[in-house]
């Protein structure tokens, strides 16, 4: 196993010291694994979080106009229910408090007793669920779609919204609607592997991807051979297409990396996806190409794509200054 | 071969595309495959380039405050001096263009044949060459030492002062002021694969890395075995502090990933460098960690450090709005 850490155990808390000392606007509560923002704004405040080894998310977007904390869980494990605890009381200003939650049936337990926990402090908490994963129903992690990449775009738009200080119950409509427009599917060409486990989680051959793929190495949908970006792009595009009618929108677009693919390929791809947005009259407003929600070392990539509207585009459009997305 | 491409010979003019398709504020001009600003500004113009396969350099680093063209020649290999000759000619506004130039050899011989052809063509032009990697004195592709990661520092430095209308001479002054406070060192923990190739240029065993290689593929120093972060900080602190003496100074940090380095041990190495040079006196002042100067899907990582003073320091903190840099 070739990784640059130290004990495999201490993984997380060396990372978010990491990221702190690089971004000294941030603050770090060891123990709880929380990175939190270390000038408060009077707002409602944003918590998200889950499994460590999805970097940059979810510590990564902490800051002016997205998230307010983030909380860690060990590589793949939800983080438990009492550091989501420390997440929404750092988040707090007396504006109450939103969860954005990926779905799976971890984190959606422990934030939940979280919310209950909070609110027991009489601090008031809303949440809201991504599962913009088009690839599989049901997964070995989750009831019902897997949230991935697009629940960066969720931070962003309920980020930019509470920055107004719009209420609680404004920027959970925001963030509702931006899941209701978001829709993403993944591949992988290549496995991660655990730090404590040092092997890979799942194997695949010599010419061999897999289409609908995890972030966590979930099974998706099909293996198959090697394929090109145009070939790629088409089967992306066409389970999204399929599964919501983006036709006549404007989007926005994130061709996402899984960690080891290279900027080159991402940039390939887009170049594919815009092409066949464009046949579909679907207009690319704004596009975001990096590695923004990752599987540690996984090599693959995925597509997301969010339908506008004014309110949206205004709210994409908001600058945001986070350690992964300044815009 | 796993990539997300499709005919090898096409891998730039597609990326390229890629690229202008998710920022169009940039142009793209083919056959020459120069990336500019589309707006031009009446200042000192910026023109970089070289290989392909480092991405995000070159193109990543066009606009506001960075770079304003950038020329790009095949996976590894120097762009021809007729396409460098049309990144100055979109540099130019009539102040002056600034060559920065890695040290490889065909770069320099290409770029110097494009200065002269510019030159005929009455356009100002000067140049720097960045030698920031201190692995090696000379090198398969260049005279006297490698130019990597650093030169993104340069662009930044360059750039910024450009931005404040300063004349050539001023901006070269700052670039070269940037280039002589500058070090670099790498490493690399798996080899990265020519797209028209089709196999890995080096093979390095399963508990192998090799310190101080080169962004494509040349030798290092050492092969040894896997390393921790612990150990790997201070190998390559120590050999960039044993070159340069940054003592009691403030230095903004990279901590530079080849490609297929996840973001998780990017940080965790980070937070090992920090303290490594806290114990040295020497004062982090700003901390970039990501994919900055890549080698397609290596995975391995650099560090640079580079000695900031009052001039520098507010020239690294000035705006900057690229792709993949935002200040």
């Amino acid at each position: 196993m070739k990784k640059i850490i130290n004990n495999p155990n201490n993984v997380v808390t060396e990372m978010l010291q990491g990221i702190v000392k690089a971004n000294p606007q941030l603050e770090y509560f060891s123990g709880v694994e929380v990175i939190a923002k270390r000038v408060k704004e009077k707002k409602v405040g944003l918590v998200s979080g889950g499994g460590s080894g999805h970097e940059p998310a979810h510590a990564g977007y902490v800051g002016k106009g997205m998230l307010d904390a983030a909380v860690a869980g060990n590589v793949f494990a939800s983080p438990s229910p009492d550091r989501v605890l420390k997440g929404i009381q750092e988040a707090n200003s007396g504006e109450g408090v939103l969860l954005i939650i990926k779905n799976y049936s971890g984190d959606i337990m422990n934030f939940d007793m979280a919310k209950e926990l909070a609110e027991m402090e009489d601090i008031r908490v809303e949440s809201v669920v991504v599962k913009d994963d088009v690839a599989v129903e049901d997964s070995t992690h989750s009831t019902g779609r897997r949230g991935i990449a697009g629940t960066v775009f969720v931070h962003k738009l309920a980020g930019a919204k509470a920055t107004t200080g719009a209420s609680l119950d404004e920027v959970k409509r925001v963030a509702e609607k931006a899941i209701t427009n978001t829709r993403s599917m993944g591949m992988a060409m290549a496995p991660c592997i655990l730090p404590g486990v040092g092997k890979a989680g799942f194997e695949l051959g010599e010419n061999q991807i897999e289409i609908g793929m995890g972030i966590h190495g979930e099974p998706g949908v099909q293996r198959t051979t090697v394929k090109t970006a145009v070939e790629l792009a088409e089967i992306l595009c066409e389970k999204i297409l399929a599964d919501y009618d983006f036709t006549g929108s404007e989007v926005g677009l994130m061709v996402n990396g899984l960690g080891a693919t290279p900027l080159m390929e991402l940039y390939i791809l887009n170049n594919e996806i815009e092409k066949i947005l464009m046949e579909k009259n679907i207009r690319v407003y704004r596009t975001f190409v990096g590695n923004y929600m990752t599987s540690l070392e996984m090599a693959g990539c995925s597509v997301t794509l969010l339908k506008l509207d004014d309110e949206l585009k205004e709210l994409l459009d908001a600058p945001c200054d986070t350690p992964a997305m300044k815009v």
